[in-house]
C-alpha cells in the first residue's frame, strides 16, 4: 500500500486510512532505533532541507535523526545563521531550495499556512513541523502511535486535551488525527484559551468540560498541553500558581482519573505549572516513550513521501 | 584536463581555459542532481570546512549540498554559534582548522582578501564564497554557466551590470569572468555607487552608462544586482523608490532592451526596489536555473582542486 | 585491553592503565587522519549528539571530526539555535535526547559537575567536552599525547602550568592526569587566580610558585593557559599589559628555561598577552600539533567507549 500524498501539511486531510499506514510503518522503524546500526538506506542520495524559522530542539532533532537512519543528505537553516533578514520571501526562499533539486521540504514556520501556500507552487514534497496555531501533524501521530502501541486500536477510546487549546497546533492536530481514527476527544482548559467552535473542530466535534477533575474522570488518556511560557505569561490567565491551581495535573486530580488512564504531554514540559513533578515521572506517563516514537513516526512518514511502501520498512539493512 | 590551481580566490586569476574547464566540468555535474540518487562518491573521505563569518543562506547551502552530493565529510562553522568573540585571529582560527587535517575550507568573510591572507600560509585548498568588496568567484561562474548553456558561447556577447556596483563582489568577479571570456560588460547604476576607475576592471575594461534604458537597450544580458538594504539603506539614494524609479528594472525598462534578453539576479531579490514583481517572474528571466547552476558549478570547482579531471565528472555512481 | 567504563567525565576517575589505552588507541588513529581517505567505519550507525551550552570552535569541531571519520551519526544541538530558552531542564533535555536513542552524549555545559549529574539516570554514554572549571579530559589528554609523542613517556617530568589555575578545568584535567601518569606538576600564576587548597590536587599533589622565572626554569613542558578575556578582563589582575608584564611568556622568560623545554597551549591564543608573538611561532612550540592531536585522541575516546578495543583502531579501511 501506498501513501499516495505528496505532502504532510496537516491531519485535516489524511484518510484514517493513510494515518493507518503511516502508523504501521512507523511500528515497522522503530525496531531500526533498537538495532546496534541504527541506518537503512532507504533514503540514500534523497536531498531533504530542514527548515526551522522557530527555535526547535527535540522536533529539529527528531527529524534529523529519523533523516539520517534513512541515509537522507540533509541541509539545515535556522534563522539564527542565515540571512533571512535579508528580506527575502518564504516564496523566493523556498524556490531557490528547490531549485537546488531538494526532495524533502521540512519546515517549521509561525504562520498558520505557510505550508499549504507553499505547496502551491513547489514540486518538492513538504512536511509540516508545525506552523503557527494550525498543525503539528508528526507530533499528533506519534501521539496516536504512543497510544495505539497501548491499545491495538484508536477507536472508541476517549483522549482529554487540557490547556491552552486556542494556540496549540498539537492540540488542532490530536482533534483531527484521534475523531478520524474513531477516537473520542475532549477538551479543557481556562475559557481564556479556548478558541470560538472549538466544538465542531475534527470528524464529528469535541466535548469541551472547563472542570479539569470531569475532564478527566472517564478518560483512557489525558494529554497536557505546555504553557508557552516565553508568549503569554500572565496574560491569559491572573498567574502560574493560580494556573497550576486550577488546570495543573498534580497526584491528586489524577486521583480523579482511571488507574489506567495514560499521561502524555508533548514536551518541554513546564514541571509545576501544567504537570507535576510526580505526575511527570510516574506510572501512567509515557512521555520519553512518546519521544522514541516521534523518530519512528518521522522515519515513517519521510519514507511513504518518498515513494516507499510500508511492506519495504525496516528489511533492508545497509 | 587538470585545473592546475590549489584555490580558487577569484576569477581575476584564473585563465580562460581555467574557466573553461569549470563551466565543462559543471555541466556535467549537473546530471547529478537530477538523478533520483544525487551523489557520486568522488569526495569520499575528504574534509571539508565551511566557514561562514558573514551569515548566508543560500551560497552556504548550495556549497553544502554540492559538498553531500560528493560525498566529502563537512564541518560547519557560523559566527553564530562559535567562539569567534574569543578574540583569536583568524589566520590561528584557520591554521588550527588545517591542523586538524581540513583539506579544502570553503570561506565567506567581510574582509576583502581575507582569501589571499590566508592562502599564503595554509597548506588546505580555499574556496572563496564571497570576500568583502572584493570578490565572489562561484557565483560569477554559475552566471557564466547559465548564459552559455544559452548561448553556447560567452565570446562576443553584450552583459550589462546593474545597481551598486561599488560594493558588489559579485560584479567584480563577473567584469573579471567575463571580459576574460571575450564578453563586453556595461555597468550602470548611480554615480554614488560607481567605484573610481571601474572602467579599468576586467580585461580590457568596461563601459560606464548612467542612463538605464540605454545600458539595456542592446544588451544580450542584464544581471540586476541586489540593493543591499541591511547595509545601505538611504544613504547612497534618497528613497527605495527613488532607486526604484531610477535604476529599477520594470516591465516598462524591459522593453527598450532587445526580446530575448535574459535577465538574471543573484538573489535574494528585492520585489519592487531594483527588480519588479514581472521583470522577476516573467519568461526572460533565468534567476531559478542560476540557482541550480551554483551547485554544478561548486562541484566543479571542488572537484577539480581536489584533483579531480573533468572527464572523471558525472560517469561514476556511488 | 578495553576501556571498562561508559563514560569519560573526568581524568580524575580514570586509572593510569585506561589513560594509557587511551593514548595507545589515539597513536593508531592519528594515521587516520593523514590518509588521502580520512574515514574508517569503526562507528557506522552509532548516533553522537553534540551537546554544547557554552560556545566553542575548535572542540566541538574537532569532536565533529573525529565522529565523522569514525563514520558515526550525528546531531548537533547549540544555545543558539535551540529552545533552551523554552526553560526545560538539563536532565528532562538529556531524558529526551537518550530517548531518540543517542548512544553517546558529548556535551560542554557551564556548570561544574553537570556531566556527573546526567551520568546517574542516563543509558547513552557521556563525554564531558568541558564543565565549568571542573574538567575538560580530552584536552588534558591531547596534551599528554603530544608530550608522549615526545618524550616516549610522562613518567618523571616536570610540566608547569601557568596562568588563571582557579578557573581553568584544562588545569584541572592536566594535574590528574600527569600526576597519575607519574608526571611532576607546578602551578604558577597570580596569587588571585589560585584556587585555595590546588597543592593538594592530583595525586600527591602540586607545586605552586609564583614566580614565573623560577616556574619554568626546570621544566621539561610549560602548559599556558588563556586568559579568558571575555570573562575576567581587569577583575583579577589590574591590567593586560600588567598580566603580559608579570605572567606573560615572552622569548625572554622562555631564556630562564632549558632549550628543550616544550611549550603548549589550549587555545584560542590571545598573542601578547599570555603568551607573545614570538613564543607562539617559536620552535619550541607544539600548539598546532596538540590541535592535530586533539581530533585522535576524540576518536579514541568514542571509539573506545563504544566498545572498541585498542588494536581494532586504524586497521580497518572503509
Amino acid at each position: 500500500m501506498r501513501y499516495n500524498q505528496k505532502n504532510l501539511l496537516g491531519l485535516e486531510e489524511l484518510s484514517s486510512g493513510q494515518i493507518e499506514l503511516i502508523l504501521d510503518t512507523a511500528d515497522n522503524f522503530k525496531e531500526v532505533s533498537e538495532r546496534a546500526i541504527k541506518k537503512v538506506p532507504a533514503l540514500r542520495g534523497i536531498t531533504i532541507a530542514n527548515l526551522f524559522y522557530e527555535p526547535s530542539t527535540r522536533t529539529k532533532m527528531s527529524f534529523e535523526l529519523a533523516e539520517k537512519r534513512l541515509s537522507a543528505d540533509i541541509v539545515n537553516f535556522s534563522k539564527a545563521t542565515s540571512s533571512v533578514k535579508k528580506g527575502e520571501s518564504l516564496r523566493d526562499t523556498a524556490e531557490n531550495i528547490e531549485a537546488m533539486k531538494v526532495d524533502i521540504v521540512v519546515m517549521r514556520h509561525g504562520s498558520s499556512g505557510a505550508h499549504r501556500f507553499l505547496s502551491e507552487f513547489l514540486d518538492a514534497s513538504i512536511v509540516n513541523a508545525g506552523d503557527g496555531q494550525h498543525e503539528h501533524p508528526t507530533q499528533a501521530l506519534l501521539d496516536m502511535l504512543t497510544l495505539r502501541q497501548r491499545w491495538g486500536t484508536l477507536k472508541g477510546k476517549k483522549v482529554t486535551i487540557i490547556g491552552d487549546i486556542m494556540h496549540s497546533r498539537v492540540a488542532r492536530s490530536n482533534i483531527w488525527g484521534l475523531t478520524r481514527m474513531g477516537a473520542e476527544v475532549t477538551v479543557c482548559g481556562p475559557p481564556t484559551m479556548m478558541p470560538p467552535e472549538v466544538e465542531n473542530l475534527g470528524d464529528g466535534g469535541v466535548k469541551i468540560e472547563y472542570d479539569l477533575r470531569k475532564a478527566v474522570s472517564d478518560a483512557d488518556a489525558i494529554n497536557i498541553l505546555r504553557i508557552q511560557l516565553e508568549r503569554q505569561k500572565n496574560k491569559l490567565f491572573p498567574s502560574l500558581r493560580e494556573y497550576f491551581t486550577v488546570f495543573g495535573v498534580s497526584s491528586e486530580v489524577l486521583r480523579s482519573a482511571r488507574n489506567d488512564c495514560i499521561v502524555m504531554h508533548p514536551g518541554p514540559m513546564n514541571r509545576g505549572v501544567e504537570i507535576s513533578q510526580h505526575v511527570a515521572d510516574g506510572k501512567q506517563a509515557v512521555i520519553l516513550p512518546q519521544v522514541t516514537n516521534g523518530v519512528a513516526v518521522r522515519m515513517a512518514v519521510l519514507f511513504l513521501i518518498a515513494g516507499g511502501k510500508s511492506g519495504e520498512a525496516k528489511v533492508e539493512k545497509k
